[in-house]
């Protein structure tokens, strides 16, 4: 089977190289045309293309890993998209995270030209990429989620279906938005221990025995206690998906209070210049100020 | 080793019956004397006293397990209480939660008399004080906690020394605090998928296998799906534990913002009725209400 796989970062070249790995033909198009040139000197059954149209025209399944809605809709249906030159019938499968809205309209417009859609957006950071082990959250029909699952599983662990077109975002932003807040519950709560005079590694060990384990404790208390944030997540990400829930939700007639204060939490350490690093740098803004006179 | 054991409630009563078939020799007191006479009638090396005086007479080591600070100062430092005929260097160990500055009270009243004092809250509800594998989380003097030591262990799995006197109490109510945001988190989240019409099942396996995952989500998300909540620690309690913590963070002239967002919740939840109910009812407060005309 032959797939196109459009968008090559972080976490699409590595996506791309496990289905090359576990043979799969691909046709791949990146903005940067070197990455796609180190991907096909690495992999010989992967071939460049020049456009996302090309890429697309003798593919079964087409697969973009971008950043944002306005991406994926011009890769797929812009000028040089790739649903112009795909065969009918064409599975399209977008494992960006675009929002929940956004993927309904992108599958509609797809529907109307007669390809199918799904929307599959991931988590696991790099590490986990490169691995073939995320979790893949898919919304769209059981058709093409049955279709779709060899590719999946080639690159992920778990795969989960979530429901109809937008079901995967849906999940995907509300999960994403929980470990934002309990980021910052925790951000707080190591905060709290050092005004109180507690004893940090205590509090982590605690937690981690107790019920306010978490996976966020377990991969972030110690880079807050230590201030120091190894990138696997950027902060601006996790603010984007985290809006994205909360746009849902309003939308919906529902509250999501505590993702309004990780947002708010977020926003101030993308104000603050933190965009890049790791989220859990968002402890920073939450700390006494010691810059300001009494 | 004869240990005085005070306070017979449901984590106390088994904690003591660990003690007891661990070896140790105990004299028991408790409000209602059934509990106390059950446990005699179990197990032969435990023996009823008629006042926390009595019990208190000729044991090396003194555990209190009540509700709160000013029962553990009424059985300890009242009429009747322990103090009054424990032999000098007797060790106190109280395991109950009564938030930092109380226990530093109580232990410095006690040092003042002549004996030792640990704060040493647990955390694990009754299935855990049953199986002995309670974690303590322990304030105080690194002699007072070797000596301590054989006797937590016949009650827990995992014993923490956090450091000084009260600083035992200031881990456990952090480490509550943040298992009380991550359930109002995992319940407003569930409320969003429900919302939105998303898959609630889709979104527990994708927490649980992604960077959302917590003990609260494996605990208490089937629970809060079905509206079903089986108690294992009451909202009240939880309520406590909170209040605590924000108390204590006030004084120390530090914020806990996502901690003083679940109190709210749970004192809301109190007013409804539901604090003899687990915690994970506080979803109850959060949902939409039907029973008003829009």
């Amino acid at each position: 089977m032959r797939i196109a796989f459009i968008g090559l970062g972080i976490m699409g070249s590595r996506m791309a190289a496990n289905l090359a790995r576990n043979g799969f033909e691909l046709t791949v198009w990146n903005r940067t045309v070197e990455r796609a040139n180190e991907l096909a000197a690495a992999h010989p059954q992967v071939r460049v293309s020049s456009s996302p149209a090309d890429a697309a025209a003798d593919a079964e399944i087409v697969i973009t890993m971008v950043v944002d809605g306005p991406q994926v809709r011009e890769l797929l249906l812009g000028e040089e998209g790739a649903a112009l030159r795909a065969a009918p019938g064409t599975l399209f499968i977008d494992c960006s995270t675009v929002g929940i809205a956004e993927a309904q309209a992108i599958g509609a417009e797809l529907a109307e030209r007669g390809f199918g859609f799904l929307d599959a957006p991931v988590t696991g950071s790099s590490p986990r990429a490169q691995d073939g082990t995320l979790l893949f959250m898919v919304g769209g029909s059981t058709e093409d989620f049955e279709r779709a699952t060899p590719a999946l599983q080639a690159m992920g662990a778990k795969i989960v279906h979530a429901g109809p077109v937008g079901q995967g975002q849906a999940v995907k932003v509300i999960s994403n938005s929980v470990t934002a807040v309990n980021a910052t519950t925790l951000a707080q709560a190591v905060l709290v221990a050092e005004g109180l005079g507690a004893d940090v590694n205590a509090l982590i060990e605690v937690m981690r025995n107790g019920s306010a384990g978490s996976t966020m404790v377990e991969l972030k208390a110690a880079p807050m206690r230590d201030r120091n944030f190894p990138t696997l997540f950027k902060l601006d990400h996790m603010l984007k998906d985290v809006r994205l829930c909360l746009e849902a939700a309003h939308g919906a007639g529902v509250e999501f209070p505590l993702a309004g204060e990780a947002e708010q939490v977020l926003q101030a350490g993308s104000e603050m210049g933190l965009g890049d690093e790791d989220f859990a740098a968002l402890i920073r803004t939450l700390e006494p100020r010691t810059d300001l006179a009494p």
